[in-house]
């Protein structure tokens, strides 16, 4: 089946306390949202209305080194100005998830304070204003070990399975698989950041004809078990 | 801009010697192909073609724990049976890149020796073939550390910018970034693995409306080198 990916025009800045659903509204309904289709927001957007968002108070430089020490959890790795760290949510990213404002002005972006919750408060309230049931993911933009550049994955997801289970395929000794899980929530996060661009304030966008499984994911579920982790 | 993930469909089996060029082209055209679009390929039907296939010999888990290391250039990590290994072309990935084979039989498919000169082989043939420039991707199917689950990466490129430097915005602080980089080809790569899924047998998909730049990218571009990874 053919998939779209349709960014959502329009939507201007958000600011503390306003209603994300009601300001992808007027996208959505312009883009004909249909049932099937799948929401996927930047967290920006998200943990500003949220009021996730912190003033720079002195230098900037060792604010920002203060904000990480606070939002992580634990170091994993730290080279000169680069703090790998991980955040409470169990996300293991650049800067405990702190991220500059798009806005002008001295401020920080945090992660949401849960984006799963963050995600599902959006997707109750857009089934309530499109008569319809629209999963949602919220994604963010993360660095990776061995590979050059950064990629969009998912940090908050409701009403979508996260990791896609293929147990039951057969392994290349064809035996049965017993681990086989696909990152569909981060694949469609990926899609979705390419018709957002980086520079084109473009916080949304719509996917239609993913076929996957409506199942009950979380962000959460894209976290690996610290004991499953050869990394950190 | 919308962007439309198309799945090729109707390509069977690949064999050693067949050009994927001509086994793509009936479904490219079907899909009506046109400037702009951009092809993913997975690696398998790649691999097959050239030949990057081993027969079984002998105890498949032993046959598998040498050819491992033979395809290795360092091992990374290794716990109980699972080996995280580089290859030599520079990816960091499970098993040296070594997969099952989808085939019935005792066969296991190999990286491409070259997976860019792959890429550029197909493309310059489908330019023949199909008078116009169709840059291509050949995505395989990675782990990460820190997070569940599979995603597709691109590690063969031609034809189109892989890493996407977006230096000139601005950072947190008002200051000018030094580095920000998207990793393009790994997106686009994991937004067809959406319509390809992993037991349908569809081993492409021509993605199109994507805006990103033609340029003279390729798979190890997305390489991080050694000393700018803190993970190896």
């Amino acid at each position: 089946m053919t998939l779209t990916v349709i960014p959502m025009l329009g939507i201007g800045e958000v600011n503390k306390g306003e209603d994300v659903a009601s300001v992808l509204f007027p996208s959505l309904q312009e883009a004909g949202a249909t049932e099937g289709d799948v929401l996927v927001v930047t967290h920006k957007i998200v943990s500003k209305a949220e009021g996730a968002v912190r003033e720079i108070v002195g230098d900037p430089e060792a604010f920002k080194r203060a904000l990480v020490e606070e939002q992580a959890v634990s170091i994993v790795r730290r080279r000169g100005d680069l703090i790998i760290a991980e955040t409470k949510h169990g996300f293991v990213c650049a800067n405990a998830g702190i991220d500059r404002s798009n806005t002008a002005g001295e401020t920080v972006v945090l992660l949401p304070e849960d984006p799963d919750r963050s995600a599902h408060r959006i997707r109750l309230k857009l089934t309530q204003m499109l008569d319809m049931d629209l999963p949602v993911i919220i994604s963010d933009t993360f660095g990776r070990p061995w590979r050059r550049g950064l990629t969009d994955v998912a940090i908050g997801v409701s009403g979508l399975t996260a990791v896609l289970d293929l147990r039951g395929t057969s392994d290349w000794s064809g035996k049965e698989l017993d681990v086989t899980e696909i990152a569909v929530a981060d694949e469609l996060a990926a899609a979705a950041d390419l018709v957002m661009g980086k520079a084109d304030g473009i916080p949304a966008a719509l996917i239609r004809g993913y076929g996957g499984p409506r199942g009950d994911g979380r962000g959460t579920d894209l976290v690996r078990p610290v004991d499953e982790d050869l990394f950190r």
